[in-house]
Formats: C-alpha cells, sequence, structure tokens
C-alpha cells in the first residue's frame, strides 16, 4: 500500500504531472512510517504466530475488553501478562476458549497453532517455591512464543546437592532463565556450571531487607559468574521474551 | 589422573585386596572434583584459545605479575580488565607482546591464533564519546573470546536520525550490546528496532541526579522494550561475555 | 480596600487628625500584606477566570465540601485534583454542574467562560496507555488555565516511528508535556526533535525497579537532550501549571 | 546537497534510466537522513550565531583540542562546560581568543556577534555565595545562547527579607533561574511571588545529610509553589538552556 | 520503700545482726534500681501531673484497656498517641470521661488539674491544612504536659506574606515548632525570623518524590538557617515533648 | 539404599560383569547426590526430633495444608512461620494437636518430645512490647528446636535502669537474642555488659525514618559493641536458628 | 534614617506636594527593607557581641581574607567554621590574633569580650574518640555564642557504666549535645537520663553500613527517647547553635 | 578499694558518726561505679591475656602512639585495626616487636603468649583473592584473641566444586566466618552444607551496583540458609570477635 502510494507519486512525476522539485518536497512530507520506517511494523506482521502481549496491570476491564475483541477478531494468538484474578473471571466469561493461569496471572487465547520457533530447549530453574508465579510467567511466555521449555523447581543455594543433582538438565538447554529471591544467589551457581546464556530474574520474595527484590537484584548484578545478564524484578515476561530473542530459529529476511 | 586414582581403587577391590564395604567407604570420602564435579574443570581446559580473564582492579602489581607470568607460560592467551595506567606501564614493560587499550583499561597477550568461534557479527553501540571507555571493553573482550565485532559510535537517542539512519547495520548484527550513561534510552529504542538479543550496560557517565549509573541501570531494568537484558554498571566485559554465551557455534560436548 | 484604609489613613493625617510621627508608627505596624507584598493577593484577584485549584487528597470531604461552596459562591471556576471516586460521587451530586473525571480524578466546575489566554498551544505526549491518567491531569489543568491544548497518545521510544511520523504535531506546539513512566526515555528523543520547551512528567507506571517513579524520575533528571525540566513524579498538574507559566499571553502590569 | 542527490534519482527516473520500480527501492533504502528526517540538523545550520556546546567532563585534552579546533575553523561560537582547570590552562594558551571562567569552569570562544535572541530577561537567582558557580555556568550559557541575563546573588530563605526587598527585578524578568543547595527552599518562595516560568537548580552544595544536592533536588521536585520545574543537580548549563527554549523570540520557520 | 528496704539493712548492721563484711556483699548484690539509679524513677513519681504517654499503634485493643485501667486507677492523666479510629471508639466507650481526637488520633484522660509548667508559650506552626493532624499532636501533647500552646495554620511559604504578617506572633513564643511537608521549607524561613528555638517536624505529605517525607527531612536537616532541630517524620508527639524540655519552669531538685 | 545401589555396582565389577572401565565411567555420571554430597541428607534424617520448618507467607492454604499433611503424616515436629490468621484457623482445625500463637503467627504440631540439646539457656530480650511478636517468634522457635529459652522484656535504652537491674540473668545465659525496633540500641548496651554471642534482630517496628527497620538494622550492623552479629529485619526465626547452632550440644558426628 | 525617609513622604503630603494618591503609590512601591521587614537587620546590629560566622567550606582563600577583614574592621568577634588547615594557615599568618583549632577546624578572632549570655551550662558529650572533632566545633561555637560548656568525653553505650557515673554532671547542664558516630545509640540513653533539652549530633565516623553518618542520624530520629531532637550529620556548629537559642538569658526586646 | 571506701563508710555507720539516715543518702549518691557496675571492669581486668584493640582509623599518629605507649607499659598485647600504610611505619619504628601486615592493616605487639582459649577451630572461608584483607583481618584478631583458626581462600560459588571438595574442612570447624563481596551469595551455600554457626562478612569489593558492599550485605542478611548471622561490610575484626564469643571455653566466673 505504501509502496503503492510511493509509485503513484513517482508516476505522476514520470507523467509531468507534477515537477521534480514538488516531488522532491512531497517526498520529504511523507510521513516517516510510509518510507524506510515503516518496514519495522511490516516486519511485525510478517511474524505470523507470535502473540501479542497486553499487560494487564493498569487496564481497566473494559479498556482490557476492547483491546482482546479486537485483536481476537484477528485471530492473533493472545496473551494478557499480570491479569488479577477478578478481571480475569470476567475476561474468562466473554472468552471462554482462553485460559488463566492463577500463579503466574496470565491469560492466554490460543487461535493459531504454535510453531516450535526455537533452536533449542529454554530451562527454566527456580530457587524456591514461592517464586514459582515468576517462574510460570517465564514458561507461560516462553511457550507462547513458540519455544520448548523444560523447569527445574526449587533448588535453592542452600542445598546446593539438589542442583548439582541436575547439572545433566543444565547442560541440555540452549538458553536458561534463573528466578531467585531473596539472596539471588543461583543465578551466579548456574552460570559457572553451564557456557550457554544465563539470564537471571530477581522476585520480590523475601521481607525485610529484601527490599521487595532489591537484594536478589543487586546479588544478580554482582554475579560473579561473567555474562550472566538481568532483567526486572518479577519480570518473568521479560526474562523469557529476552530468551526467546536468543534462541529463535534464524530465518530469511 | 584422577580415573587413574579411581581405576587403582577399583582394581584394588576387584583383586580382594580391600574389601566391598571399603570401597564403598572410600568412594564417599574421595574429594568431589575427583569424581562428577571436576569434568567442569576439564571441559575447561578443553576450550583451547579461550582467554584467562584477569580482574586487575584490587590486585597488587606484584600479584599481577605472577598470575600473568604462570599464564603466560601455559601459552595461555591473557586478558586483564579495569588495569589502571600506572600498573599497565610495568606490566607491558615486562610483557612487551603484550597491548594496553588506554581506554578500555585491558592489557591482552595474544599468544594463541584467537579462532572466530562465533555465529554472526556481535554489534557494540554506544551512546556518547564518553560511554567509549566501556564499549571499548567490550569490544576488546568480545575479540578476545573469538568474536566478530562492529561498532556504531555516539548514537544517542536526543539525535534520533543518527541511529535510524544506520538500521541495516542494527538488523544484520547477531547480537547487540548497546552501552549508554545518563538516562541510558537507547537499548529501549534499539530494542524496538530488532528481533536479535540486546544486552544494556548501564554507565557511570552523567553527574549529579546519575548517581554513577544507578540512573541508567534502572532505566534499562524496566526498558518499554521487551526482552532487554542488563549487565552491571561500566561492566562492558561481562556484557560481551554474555554476548559471547549468545554467540558460540555449537560444539560437540 | 486596602487602598481605602491606607487611604483613610492618609487622609487622617493631612487633616490633622493624627500626627506624622503617628502615621509612621501605624504605617510600620499594619500588616504586610496591606502593604508592598500585599500585591501579590491583589494581583490575583484581578486574575479572573483563573481557576481556585484544590488537592483533593488528605482533605476529608466535609472540608472539600465547605471550600467549594465557599469558592462557588464567589463565581470562581474550580479545579479540584487527585480526587478519589468516592468522594467525588459526592460532590458531584452536591455540585451538579460540575463535571469528575475518572481518569484523571479531577473535578471542574466552571462558572465563568475560560478565555484563551495562552501564545500558542500545548501538546501533551504520552509514552503508553498506564500513563494516561496523568496525562489527562495535564490536559484538563492546562484547559482549565485557558490554553488550547493538543494531546499525542501512545508513543513509546520502543516504537519510536509512531512519534516520528508525528514530527509536524510536534513542531507545531509552543510547550510540550511529555509523560512518560518505566525508564521515562520519551523527553529525551521528543527534546532532540524540537527547540521548545520540553516538561518532563514521570510516572509512576511500571514496576519492580521502577520503584514507583524513581527509575523514570532519574531517567528525566539526566536527559541527554538539553533543556529538558522536570517535575514531581505523577505531577500532571504541576506540568500544566509549569507549562501555563510559559505560555501565557504578555499583559500589561 | 541531499536535495541535489534526491533530484538525482529522480532525473533519472524522469529520463527513463531507471525504473519506477527501482525508484521506490532505491528511495526506500536512502539512509533517512537525507529525507524528512535530515531537516533536523539542516535545520540546526539555519541557527547561526547558536554555540556549538562540548561538555567537557570525561573528554581527554587530546578530544577537546581535536573538537575545538575543527569548530573553530567554521567560525562557530564554542561553548566548553565542565572545564577543569588545567585542561583549561592548555586551551587557552591554543586558543587565545577564548576566555575561560574559573567558577563557571566554562570555556567560551567567541567568533561571531551574539545576537540577543530573547524575548525578555533571564533572572538567575542565588541562594548563597557557595551556589555560584552552578549560577555562573547558567549565566554564561544563556548569554551565548543570545539571551539578556541579570543576576541577584545570596539571597537565601534564611534572610527573606533581602528576596523581599528586590521584588520588582523578579518582577521584570521573562524567564527565572533559580539556584539553591541545601534545603532548595528558594525557588518555592520565588515561584509564590511571580507568574512566569522558574526553573529550579539544585546544587550539591552542603554536607551530611545535604547527600551532594538530593536533599535540594527532592526539596524543590516537591516544591509547594506550583508549576516550578527542574533540572539535575549543579545543572546551570541545562536550566539555561530551558530557559532559552522559553525566551527564544519566535521566528518564521 | 525502697528506702525502708535499705535502712532495715543497714539497722541489721547497726545492730549486729549482719557483719560489715556481709553488708558489704548485700549492698553490692542489690538490684540496681533499689539504689542510685531507682532515684531516677522516683524523680518521676514526683512529677505529679504529668501525662502518661502510651503508643497507641502496633498495641491491641486488649492490651491498650489493661494499661489504660491501671493507670486510671492511680488518677494519672493519660495520653495515648496514634490510636486508630476503630480502638479509639471501643475504649471512649470504656472511659467516657476521655477525649478522641480524629484529627491528632490522640486520646487524652484528664483526672487531675494540668498545671502550666512552662516558661513561656509555645507556638506551632503549619505549613498547609494537610499538615493539621501532626500540628494537632503536637498542640495536644504540649498541652497534656502543661503548656501554653498558640497555633497559626497555613502559612506555606509559597505565600509567603501570610507567614511575615503574624511576625509578632512569631517572636512573642518561647519555643516554636514548625510542622511542614512537601519540601520542608519552612522552618528556615522561621528560623531566620527569630532567635527562639525552632523545632522542625517534617510531615509525610506529599506524593511521588515527596517519599513520605524523607524530602521534607532532608530539607529540614540542611536549613540554612542555623540551630533549627528536627524530629522524625508525623513525630508531633516528639516535637511537643522536646519543646516542653524547653519551656520546663526551673524547680528545685 | 544409596549405599545398596553403590554396592550392587561394584559387586558387579567383582563378578566381572561389568569392566573396570565401565564402572568408572558410571561412578562419574552417578547423580551426585548418591555419592558424596547426598551424606548432607542422611546427616539431616538422624537429627531425630528437629522440626520442619514451612515459611507460611507466600504459600496458599492448600499447598501448606498439603506440606504438612505430608510431614504429620512422617510423625515429624513441625513449625510453620509468617502465618497469617486466617489461614491458620484453617489449619489449626484440621490439626487440633496444633497450636497457634497470635503474636509470633507461627503453628507449632509437637508429634516427638522435643529433646533439649542446648549447653545452656538462650535468653531472649526485647526493647519494647511492640516488639513482642518477633521476639515470641525466636522463643517459639528456639524451643522447638530444643533450647531452653529465658526472656527479658521491655527494657529498651531509654529507661536503662532496668535493664542494668537484670545483669545476673545477663550473665547467666550461653546466647543472647536481642530484639529491638525504632533506633535498634539495646544490643550495643547488652553486648557490653556480656562476653556471650549476642544475636540482634532489628523490628519494623517504628514510623517515618525508622524506615521499616532500616534505622535498626544499620544501628545494629554498626554496633559499637565489638562481636554483635545481625540477622534480617523481624527475622526472629533467623536468630533464634543461629542461636541453636552456637548452642547445640556436641554430637559425635 | 528608614523612619527619616518614610517621615519626608508623609511632610510631603501634608505639605501638599504630593497627592494621597501618589503617596499611596509610593508607599506601596518601597522597598520592603526600609518598612517593617528592616527591623530584622536592626535586631542583628543591637546584638552586640554575637560572633560573625562563616561557613569556611566551598569558600576561596581570597574570599575568605576579604571577608574577615571587612568584619576584623567592625572589631566584630569572627568564628569561621570548617575551615581546612592549608587555608588556616594563610589566614592565621594575616590574622595572628586569631585561633586555629585543628580537630574542630574552626578559626575564631575574639576581638570583644564574650559576655556569658546564658542561662546555665550547656553540656557536650561524646561516644567515642573519633567523635571529638565534632564535639569540638560545638564547644567552641556555644564559647563563642557566649555560653559556660563542659565536656564529657569518651562515654559509648557499649560501656555504659562509664556514662551512669557521671549522672550529676548530667543533671546539671541546662542544655545537653549529645555526638555520636556509628550506632548513634548514645541520646536514646542520656535522654532518658535527663527531663532537659537533648540534641542529637550524627557524626559521619563509622565504616560500611554507617554510610558515613545515616545510620546514626537514623538512629537518633528514631530516638525511644521522647523529645530527643537532632541536627545535621557532622554539624556540631547547628547544634550549638540551637543549644544557644536554648540557653540565652531572656532580654528585653 | 571500692569495698574499702563502702566499709569505711557502714564502719561509720556502726561506730554512729553519721546517721541511718545520712548513710541511706550517701549510698545513693555513691558513683555507680564503685557498687555494682564497677565489677564489669574488674571483670575485664581479669581477662589476662586478651588483646587491647584500637580503631586505628580516625587516630591521628600522636594519639596512637600516646595510646600503644601505656598499653605496652602495662605488658598487655595489642591490637590496632584499620591502620594505614604511612601511620605503620612511624610505629613499627617506635615499636620494633610489633607486626604490621600490610593486607590486613592490622598491628599486633604481642608481649604476652597468647593461650588458645578456644573449644574448636575457627574457619575463614574467602570467595575470591580480593577479598583476603577481610578475611586476613578475622584472622589475625581470631589469633590473637586466642583462638586456633584456618583459612580456606578463593572458593566463590561460581566454581562451587571447589567449595565442594573441601567439605571435610568444613564439617571440622567450630565456628565459620565466610567473607565475600559482589553478590555475597558464598555464606548461603557454606550455611546449607554445615551445622555450625556461621558469621558472614560483606566485603567493598565489587563495582557498580556492588554499591561498596550493600549488594553483598542485603544478599547475606537475606541468606535463604537458616541462622546464618552478619556483621557490618568488611568488619573482619568484628566476626573475629563475635566467633570468639561463640569459641571461648567456659570458665569459672
Amino acid at each position: 500500500m505504501n509502496d503503492k502510494e510511493l509509485a503513484r507519486l513517482l508516476q505522476s512525476l514520470i507523467d509531468g504531472r507534477i515537477s521534480l522539485n514538488d516531488s522532491v518536497k512531497q517526498l520529504k512530507k511523507l510521513p516517516l512510517e510510509d518510507l524506510g520506517i515503516a518496514q519495522i511494523d511490516h516486519h511485525r506482521e510478517l511474524r505470523q504466530g507470535v502473540p501479542e502481549v497486553i499487560l494487564g496491570e493498569g487496564k481497566s476491564l473494559d479498556q482490557l475488553e476492547i483491546i482482546i475483541t479486537a485483536m481476537a477478531r484477528k485471530r492473533r494468538n493472545i496473551l494478557v501478562t499480570r491479569l488479577d484474578r477478578e478481571k480475569a473471571t470476567s475476561i474468562c466469561r466473554q472468552f471462554p476458549d482462553g485460559e488463566y493461569d492463577h500463579d503466574a496471572r496470565t491469560f492466554c487465547l490460543v487461535q493459531q497453532k504454535i510453531e516450535n520457533s526455537g533452536k533449542g530447549k529454554i530451562l527454566v530453574i527456580c530457587a524456591g517455591t514461592s517464586d514459582l508465579p515468576v517462574a510460570k510467567e517465564a514458561i507461560i511466555t516462553a511457550r507462547m512464543l513458540g519455544n520448548e521449555v523444560e523447569e527445574l523447581i526449587d533448588v535453592g543455594v542452600a542445598g546446593i546437592h539438589r542442583l548439582l543433582a541436575r547439572q545433566e538438565l543444565l547442560q541440555q538447554a540452549e538458553v536458561l532463565i534463573v528466578v531467585a529471591g531473596m539472596e539471588g544467589a543461583l543465578p551466579s551457581v548456574v552460570g559457572g556450571l553451564v557456557a550457554k546464556p544465563v539470564i537471571a530474574v530477581p522476585t520480590s520474595i523475601g521481607y525485610g531487607a529484601a527490599f521487595g527484590g532489591i537484594a536478589a537484584l543487586l546479588g544478580m548484578l554482582n554475579s560473579c559468574a561473567s555474562g550472566v545478564t538481568v532483567v526486572n524484578i518479577d519480570n518473568g515476561f521479560g526474562a523469557a521474551f529476552a530468551a526467546n530473542r536468543i534462541n529463535r530459529k534464524d530465518r530469511p529476511v
């Protein structure tokens, strides 16, 4: 369409309907997205099967239903994150094919088969059972984005042997997401055991001087294992999205 | 060697020189690294050409020279990071084949040809000229680890067209390292333009409420571009190491 | 009135009813506002049409109703900010001509026509839909203060082309208010695109290391675009008030 | 130049030397700055007399001399900020027409007459003598940008009558920059006395719980005077730049 | 009683019922409060009319009722601070002679006439109406402690003339308590106007970068008026107690 | 069991059913916990009478009931900490032999007699009555772990004689846990009075600049009494666990 | 003089040389200090013997010498605080009658006999020998302001008996200044022992989590002793100034 | 002596030289240290061989030499901590029998044989070589206090097998001191491996978001291993002192 518009302008030039000078002026005035930049959006449209992601937090039920309805019509797969239980009840009633996960607080509406677009497996490791909601957000997001995911739960560093016993699992993953609250030490240990990308997710689990996840966040940023990267506190979604960036199979552009 | 030790023990068992019961006991007492865990180190020894990395900060000149000398004897490639100019002068005199980069504060001693072990190119993007030292640390580290690296310098968000003009370069990279101080906004823009992994490095550039890089760090952790991951302030080395984890060509284990 | 009082005193002096000495004493004892300083208040009274602004937060319903009733009697225009929904219901019942905005949490009672007192347009730009409440507070405040306002919504930096496509709009504004949460990068980009005053408003939108708006606040204070100024977190009212200070048409004093 | 390039391309199209299809392709590949976005830079070139500003901090003497030399050749006016005394000595020797201000730590090289581009006067107010360096940076920057500037020094709130005695001066300014350290209360008082734009600059003056300017910064962000805006700690340059954005006389675009 | 106990021991020594050696031993073993230290408590008992103060926050209704009942029996005056409305309702029912202040969240039970024990008047100044609850806690506490108190409400620094108009009132006070939230600038202005002790109370009034009173607290600690002292955020009680320490008439010990 | 597995493998080697080489390989592949590391868990099983501890916070009622049921079947003693009242009601109904402490928010189910495993007494000292819940968590935990515990309540430093009067009690303890909120000064005084281990527990008691226990935490970390150690804010459980580590009678390994 | 000016204006009115209307206008325009407010400065001039205080920090040697010279000519007593050793050497050479205290970093030039203006004694108490510089600043300031001062050094709370042994000294003071670093607990203990005003001064003594005095500052703000007030970190001067406000003998105004 | 004084007073009572009433009065006035409290100091004198500890930081060379000289005369063992190299040179010259450790920055003067007063061994574990200075301060302090000490160096969690290989060493210690910077994760792992007391020491090693040891401190306070206690950042001395409190053999009081 943009191309057509552009072609039409150039045809007018060829036909002498507008002067060369005016073409230059008009070309410079065209909204940017109609030229080079627009390819970004076009690019997005090409990524079939990628879900539309909506941050549920801070949106009213009305707003959410309008957005989901619009997307659902386009047969897109939809992922809503940070959706509280109350809104979820209403949304599930309206979109009965969708599924709400109480722990992860995600709502998934799958309307197209999700193709596996990953090079390998993403392994989500979790220090304690209280970190599960964040881990689950990562797991569900990664799956919605077309990745194969495995999980390894409750392997905190105070019982280090539980982690060490599962080294084979660690070695087989293409990307590792490590979720931990409190002192956030697990990514350091994992980062020392594997050579693959390790994405650390601090959680707000803990009390007192945990400061809602700051202790874990700082711990992870200062990891003595080289090359561990970090996302925001409780950001399981972001970790999965980053893992997906890494794990995507190459495709011709 | 460990294997021999283990074999010798088992041979004694076969030969009846020790009882089955005693073997069990002895096996349980063996230092762990002699058994399963040791494979980690063994693994490391196999990674020929990977440099030994030494954190120069907080080590005395004496300590540094002893460590470098020992490694140099093994014909290892050596990378010293965060090495101040004064110590560097002395070390360069003692190891004249090495090279010190005044901006990056790195010392490199290459004794074995560095093989390209990467799937694609790592692109290091840098918001301002003051961020160059951190960017250079990332560039040099990534190269020492066997990656092809390109750079894109001085493309801060306050002059967004400079970045947009180089979109092709962005699209060609396998991994992108984005270095920025002050408000640290560049990774958000880059993360919105590419689908590849983006590693954000906050720098301590700025004054006042920049708080030595905290402003940039927080900005990057809260990036509105999904799936941007972050390393510690000024940690160009860590970003390169993380990029290398992502970019390494697969090898048989 | 003050003038009359003063004139009466001086007339007494002329008439010889009080001595020169006593006049000096009385003049020095007069409450300060009756002399030079009072001109401030007098000045205020002259600014017809300017609304009285009441901070709703931290005031009881009783207090609010007393204040609004008193002001309403003087036929003043009234703006209540940060008014929660519950109190608003009761106030709207009592002042049915007023209007409550659920997003902005403002109550407006317009009793005199609002004159356009601005030199040009104020443009309120908003990074994400979650930042809308703060943006709306700014929009409503700016209008109540007698400005023409335009809005540009949901143009976050992770999709930079949406902003770039609307450059003409940016260029036409006299003052720009840029509202953003999370990393707060939008004002840096806008500040690089226009030469007009840019007022940045950090919002408390985000979670984890967003720290209730601190990340955005620091980002904006450290903007790499020169001459961007900042107001308090979520302070849409303050940004509009500052924009009004800039945009007011000159008037004879 | 860009226009020529574009024209040449279009001429080729008219001449039939390239097909319409190829023109579309080529137009989409052109670096963005060659099209719409480039007008920003072009715009800049038109602003004759505006100084080039260089942040001295974090640049080596070599880098600074290269940049200044290049700019000096174009007969631009040059302003270097945050330049320490040592580097300044060397630069002043090389550019003897320039002037270094020891308090403000600025270097100015004026090669073209600075036209007054302001609507009115900018008034720089300063709480204590220790805040003078920041105030001076603001004053010098504002003058280099083509504004008329007045100063009002040492009018801290603990001796409020000194400020009140100068109210006429306050009322005459078009924009007010208020510089204060410690508790940073001055902008609140000034903001209550005038209706014009007030830009607050916190300084790092103070000790203990002043926390290098955080106390003043927070004080200013929470000013009880409506519509006071704030810049980074010690950012006299930024305040002047913001004041200039406000004070610039309108010009045809 | 303690005295009696001690006298009895000494009488036994005189009577030869215990040896000198044993007396020494027994004297050294006596609980400390029975000797020198006990005078503190004894001292307290002498201060008739001084209320018993109970921090209501963090105590259950049961605990509060037991404590108040015990004290009420001794005919003491009782002051409960930080008592929430719900508990207050129940307590007022049980102690109908007491009085609950909804703003100050204090409960007062006066069973003995409160004697004026002060040298002069305590003046409580308050920046905004939202700071009233803290100011009221100070006023009620100061009165319960036997001081004459005056109040000056809503004299924030953004309308400085209101404060200046009341200078006579300021000059007449023996101690001044200045309550302010947001930027907490009022004590600096007051401290510059009077030579008497000024106690600053930061309040948690404000939002965003007010950080629950931190901005005001820092502002007050960094006051440019010499010799202003500060108490904890929202600590009207502490300010009144400190004022009482200053204002108490000397009495023979 | 593990031993049996190992023995079986070695028997196969003796019997010639597997080669020596294969044994080495298999031994290296055995999950780590089956060898040396497993002894940790085995060790734990030997500690009869030690309760299983469950952090109630952040677990759903369902999760808690499943875990408690499983443990209860093994006749373990069970301690649930940070259990809110609502969940406790339901759990107490299901496990009527258990006991819930409303202050400490602990649930204890004692199914085996708790043996006294301590060398001496643990003394829990508490600055104010508001600190009681944390003190009680420490007391109950220490008792569940098999220690004799004494308590000393409401001996804050503002009434130092109350503490000094009880010095004998202090001297008799083997370990002292000192619980304090607000300025957290008590451990410094206690640490100066005794030569035994002192564990300081900051509580979140206080308001304003107490910052939820940070003031007390910092106070304790900077104690001028040498050798005072600190645990997390409100972590009565951790203090008791640490005291138990110190107080455990030696046992043959 | 001001009075004369005013009288002259009023005489012109009486004489009919100016109209009543013009008088009103002129009166409103008179600089404020010429009327009521000016009395503040006049008041100051009456306080003979009170030293002029100069904050040495942040002033150049030149600035200091100019200010001191000007004041010295008026035969004022001069106190310079926070004066570093280097500048002091030069100033002492120029003003040989002055005295520099190396610990307190104060310079005193006494040109008029200092009258004792205090009601009683100020007692400066100091937790450790490292806190002495701040204590000495308080002592010297208090003496320069005309107070009798006593000192009690090295009575930290970890050796509480040293303080308790000196209770008589505590009881005799009219005002107590308590200087302490680290956990800052001393004011709480002192505040519990005396009924007189207690001013707490946190010092930056300590390391690690002392955070340059923040730990002590927070400790003092949260003191469990009622009515302790606090000044800025290391602000011995401010504490003495506050003590002087309290201790000044009443004088006729 | 005190006893004598007391006996003399009582003898006067027996002899009738003073009345019973006067004895009571005099006894109540006796300085506290002359009675019960004084036993604390007496107690201290009995602890022969315990070194006098002097904090070198913040003391002048003069002060240090006076204190050391005084103590040396009493034949005490002396430990100076945090002594910088420059002062050490001078002190070593004056006390040639003493020994300065350049890493630990301690000066030890042993004049009496140090008796082993410990129940078992103290093990000092250290995460990285940069943490050595703090570890050494702990080691030297523990030895000076009469403990047997072992060390385990460079066993960070990113190479977990190095620690696991030394489990026997861990199991044999009576108390473990774990020193770590960066993310401070080591104490969590150690605390999970042993049942003995674990004292964690955060170090200021690291950069950026390590914030001078805050990351490690928070990590340790939030350790997921139960019962780990923490001391101040870089406080090797405090950790050793705490370990000594735990490890001291019981002695008759």
